[in-house]
C-alpha cells in the first residue's frame, strides 16, 4: 500500500518577497516523512486572500490525507489564514470564552498586561478545535473533514515545533496507522557524484524497484540515501545496505547524520591525536566548523588566521626567505604552515590553507581560486593544490570543505 | 498596471523529505521582487515525473509571465527536470557538440579528466537555449514561449546565483519593461525590535498607506525595509526615508545590502585602524565573517583561536595567575585577550570572546551561554558579559553577532 500523502502550505509575503527564509517547511517535511507520510508538495503563498483561497482549494482537491499550513495566525491585518480556512472548509470561527480566560491567565503569569486584540487569539472553529500553543499566543486550528486532516499552525518556528510535538503529531499517530519507512544514509567524500554513480551503477541496476536510491551532493561530499517502504522485509533492505557499504568503503566517512568535521574529530580521538589549524584564505572557516561540534575541545587545541605575512613568520615559523622566493600561495608555505601550527599549539595534526579567494590578487600563474592545502600528521606532511571556481565566498566555502575532505582522506590512508 | 507575475518551482526529494533546507527559493523570490515582479507562489516538488509534469502544467496555466525552476539538472537517474520541461513545452533536447567541447575544455583547465556522463550536461533544447554556468557543469535551459519565459536552473545555490547575475537577470530586464518598486533598507544594531518599534511609532502612524514598512530582525540587529510602488513620486518616498534615518541614527550601521562585518571594516579603514581577533568560544566564526568581505586584508591582520589555555598564555599573553584565579571565562581574561591579540599582530583594535558554548562545562556561577566580550581600541578596553540562550550552535552564532555589534557600538561611540 502506498504511504498516505501530506502537503504543506506556508503563508507570508515576507517569504514570497524573499525577505525571510522559511524554516517551517523543512521541519514539517522531515517530521511527516519520518512518520511514514509521502510529502506531495510544499507551497508558499503571499498574504493575499484570493491566492490563499484558490491554493487551499487546489491542495484539498488533490486528495492528500493531511494538509498543514504555517503562518498568518497573528492579529494584524495581513493575518488571514484562520478566516480563509474556515471559509474554504465551510466552517465558522467563534470566540471561546474559556480559551480567552486561559490566554489572560498566561499573560498574567508572564507579568504582561492584557492586550486589546487578545480575542483574535481565542477564535475557535465551531466544527474543529484549537490545539494549545505551549510557548505563544496563537493556538493551532485543527479539523478532521471526511478522510482529511487540516491543521493551521502559527508562523514562528519554535511555536510550530512545540505544537507539533505536544499535540499535532500524537493526533496524526492516532488517526493513521503508519509504517515508518526504512532508510539509511551513507556519507562519502573524496569522490565526485559522477564517479560515485559509475562505481555503483551495476549494483544500482539490479536494485529491487521498492528500494530507492538518491544522491545528496554537497561541498563536503556526496551522501547516498537508501529508502524502502516500511512493509519491506528488513533483511532485504539490510542486504542492499551492506552491499552498498562494501562498494563505497574507501570513500565512506560516516553513516547517518554526522558531518565531516565530526567524523574527523571522532577519528582523531580514536587515534589519540590532537588538532591545530593555520588558515590564510579560509580565514577561520575551518576552525568554525570544527568548533560547532560539541566536545571539540578535547581534540582541537586552537588555530591561527595568518592573514598578514608577518603572522605566518612570527606565529607559524614560515621562513621569510621562502615567502620571498615562492610567495605566500605556494606548496612550501602550505607545508611550513601545517607543520608550524603543530609546533605552535603542541598538536599532532595540522591543517593549513593558503590561497587567493579573490576578487583581486590573482595573476596568470596563480589565478583567483588557487589554493594550496597542507596536512601534517606524525607520519609526514602532504600538500595539494586546487584551482576553485566561483566568487570569493564560494572559493572560501569550497576550500573549507576541501580542507576537511583532504584531512579525512589523509587520516583514512594512514589507518 | 499591476506588476507581472512570476512563480518559482523547486525540485528535489531531499527538499520534500526535509533532508535539505532550500536556499534557492528565497534568493530568486528576493531578486524577482526587487526587479518589480510579483511572486505568485513558490512550489516544492519531489523528484517524481508525474508530480513534476502536473505541477509544471498547472503553474504554466496560471498565466505567470516568468516561471523559474531550480534543481534536478544533474546526470543521475533522479534528475528529471530537463526532460520533463522539454516534454511539457513540446520541445526536444539534443546534445550540442560545441557545448560538449566547451565543457571538456572547462574540465581540462581545472586539471580534471573527462567524465563518462558529460554529454548529459551538453543537452540543449531545440527551441530554447542553454545559458552558460560560470562555475559548474550544468547549464540553465531557457525558453521563451508566447508571453511566457521559462528557465530551468541547476540546484546548487552558488550556480543559481552565478547564472542569475550573468545571463538570466539581463534577459528578463531586456524582455520586460518593469518599474522597480521603490525600496530602502536601514540596518540597525544594539536595539531590540520592540524598542525600535516604540522609537518610531509616531512616525509609523502617519505613514501614507502606499508606503509599507517591515521589520527584518536577525542576530546582528534589526533591518527596516521601506517600500512603495514604482509610480509613487520619489520625493514623497525620500521624505519618509529621511525622517526615519534621523529617528534611528544612533543605531544605524548601514543602508542597503551591507553586513555588520563590512560596516566595521569600512569604519576601521576610514579611521586608519587595523584589526585582530582572539576567539575562544566563537572558535573562528568572527574571523570567518570578516574574511568573507572582499578587501578585508587591508584592515584585518589575523586571529587566534585559543581553545587551550596554554594558547591563551603563549600566543595572547594572558596571565597564568589570572587564568588560575578567575578562570578562562572572566572579565580580566577577556580584556587581556583583546589587548594581547593587538600586541601579537601589531593591530590597533582587538576583539576577544571567551565563554561556555555548551552543552557541558557550565556551573551555577557560570551557566552554559555565559560569554565575556573584550574590545580593545587605542582609546581603551571595554568588557561585557552576556548569558545567551539556546543550544551550542545558537550560543556560538549569537556570540559572534554580539561581538560584531559591540565592536560597532564601541567604534561609533569613539567617533
Amino acid at each position: 500500500m502506498p504511504p498516505p500523502e501530506a502537503s504543506i502550505l506556508l503563508i507570508g509575503s515576507e517569504l514570497t518577497e524573499g525577505r525571510l527564509a522559511d524554516r517551517n517547511g523543512r521541519f514539517l517535511a522531515e517530521e511527516l516523512s519520518e512518520m511514514g507520510f509521502r510529502v506531495r508538495e510544499i507551497r508558499i503563498f503571499p498574504d493575499d486572500d484570493l491566492s490563499l483561497r484558490a491554493g487551499m482549494r487546489e491542495m484539498l482537491q488533490s486528495g492528500v490525507r493531511v494538509l498543514l499550513s504555517a503562518g498568518g495566525l497573528g492579529h494584524t491585518t495581513d493575518d488571514l489564514t484562520a478566516q480563509v480556512w474556515a471559509e474554504v472548509l465551510g466552517d465558522k470561527l467563534e470566540v471561546s470564552s474559556s480559551l480567552l480566560a486561559e490566554l489572560e491567565g498566561q499573560l498574567q503569569a508572564r507579568g504582561i498586561p492584557s492586550l486589546p486584540y487578545l480575542d483574535r487569539y481565542a477564535l475557535v472553529p465551531t466544527r474543529g478545535e484549537a490545539l494549545p500553543n505551549p510557548i505563544g499566543l496563537a493556538p493551532a486550528l485543527y479539523w478532521e473533514v471526511g478522510l482529511q486532516v487540516i491543521c493551521a499552525l502559527p508562523g514562528p518556528p519554535a511555536e510550530v515545533q512545540a505544537i507539533w510535538h505536544t499535540s499535532l503529531k500524537p493526533r496524526l499517530q492516532k488517526r493513521f496507522s503508519l509504517t515508518s519507512p526504512l532508510h539509511h544514509t551513507f556519507r562519502t567524500t573524496g569522490i565526485t557524484e559522477s564517479r560515485l554513480s559509475v562505481l555503483i551503477q551495476e549494483w544500482e541496476a539490479q536494485l529491487p524497484p521498492f528500494v530507492r536510491l538518491s544522491y545528496g551532493p554537497s561541498l563536503e561530499g556526496v551522501a547516498l540515501h537508501l529508502r524502502a517502504p516500511g512493509d519491506v522485509p528488513i533483511e532485504t533492505f539490510l542486504k542492499e545496505v551492506e552491499t552498498l557499504r562494501q562498494l563505497i568503503a574507501p570513500y565512506l566517512y560516516a553513516e547517518g547524520n554526522i558531518s565531516l568535521a565530526e567524523a574527523i574529530l571522532n577519528e582523531l580521538r580514536r587515534k589519540g591525536l590532537t588538532l591545530a589549524i593555520a588558515e590564510s584564505c579560509t580565514g577561520g572557516h575551518i576552525a568554525a566548523q570544527i568548533v560547532n561540534i560539541a566536545g571539540a575541545s578535547d581534540v582541537f587545541l586552537g588555530s591561527v588566521v595568518s592573514y598578514a605575512n608577518s603572522a605566518k613568520e612570527a606565529l607559524l615559523g614560515v621562513s621569510p626567505t621562502v615567502l620571498q622566493a615562492e610567495g605566500a600561495v605556494s606548496e612550501v608555505v602550505a607545508r611550513q604552515m601545517a607543520e608550524g601550527v603543530c609546533r605552535t599549539f603542541g598538536a599532532s595534526v595540522g591543517i593549513a590553507t593558503t590561497g587567493i579567494a579573490g576578487p583581486t590578487g590573482g595573476s596568470p600563474e596563480k589565478p583567483v581560486g588557487t589554493v594550496w592545502f597542507g596536512i601534517a600528521t606524525p607520519k609526514g606532511t602532504i600538500a595539494k593544490r586546487y584551482i576553485l571556481p566561483g566568487d570569493r565566498q564560494t572559493v572560501i566555502q569550497r576550500a573549507t570543505a576541501l580542507a576537511l575532505s583532504l584531512t579525512w582522506q589523509v587520516l583514512r590512508a594512514e589507518k
